[in-house]
């Protein structure tokens, strides 16, 4: 059985309610090749004191190494927001094959920086999918901090 | 005493000779803060198969180690190559306040992709500093390759 974007999006939001339990902004990945999740992240930037450990970054570094890998064309990156730049060009060096997004990000995502497509010319995008559940995780976080 | 930029590039340039007798791309980095070298790093992209593994990044995270926190303000960081977009996110995460970079880099650097200024509104940049050594390291290193 061939499963649906929806579906791993749904994985992709579980890391990121695991990232809201721990206080951290709440960004959940899962990076997934042929048909199976090979790496889960969430964002670690408070717990690793690292503005680095972005749900993404941790996805494809963990990826890599499960690989032995630095490139990963045939894999998809499901993220429960836009990606921001610095996640935008770490998915950019990965020439990953597809990457399916949920919420935009109107104040940190890629498409507030860049002109043209940042990623690799082999990349496919699709966004918007789950928007609304993972758009609604975020907001529920910041409604919290204020 | 007060040491240069030209001090801190020179260690930089080091560590991107290291990275060349890896057979890395030679690019090499080192965060200082209050004159003093807290972290130094060169690409390992090859040696960890991770397509995040730059410079700037290592430096950054080894930084933020080193001093248990996120942010860098305080802190300058000196890379020898024009950083590409992932390490500029990076750097504006990181909220750096100073970057120094060598030789520009015109297929990879982040001018390439971004129209507005993408670091943080008090990081303070400056470009040039000993360009020709840091630009000869990145040219030997990719004649070499040809």
């Amino acid at each position: 059985m061939e499963y649906t974007d929806a579906y791993f999006m749904e994985q992709a939001l579980r890391e990121a309610q695991k990232a809201f339990d721990a206080d951290e902004v709440p960004v959940g990945a899962v990076l997934v090749m042929q048909n199976k999740i090979i790496a889960r992240a969430y964002n670690q930037v408070e717990l690793l004191h690292d503005p680095t450990a972005h749900a993404e970054v941790l996805a494809i570094t963990s990826a890599c190494n499960f690989l032995g890998a630095k490139y990963l064309p045939d894999a998809s990156l499901y993220v429960t927001v836009e990606p921001c730049l610095m996640c935008c060009g770490a998915l950019h060096w990965s020439k990953i094959g597809k990457i399916v997004y949920g919420a935009p990000d109107s104040k940190n995502g890629f498409k507030k920086y860049t002109t043209q497509s940042p990623f690799h010319i082999k990349t496919t995008i699709v966004s918007g999918v789950l928007e609304e559940e993972c758009a609604a995780l975020m907001k529920s976080f910041f409604k919290n901090k204020r």
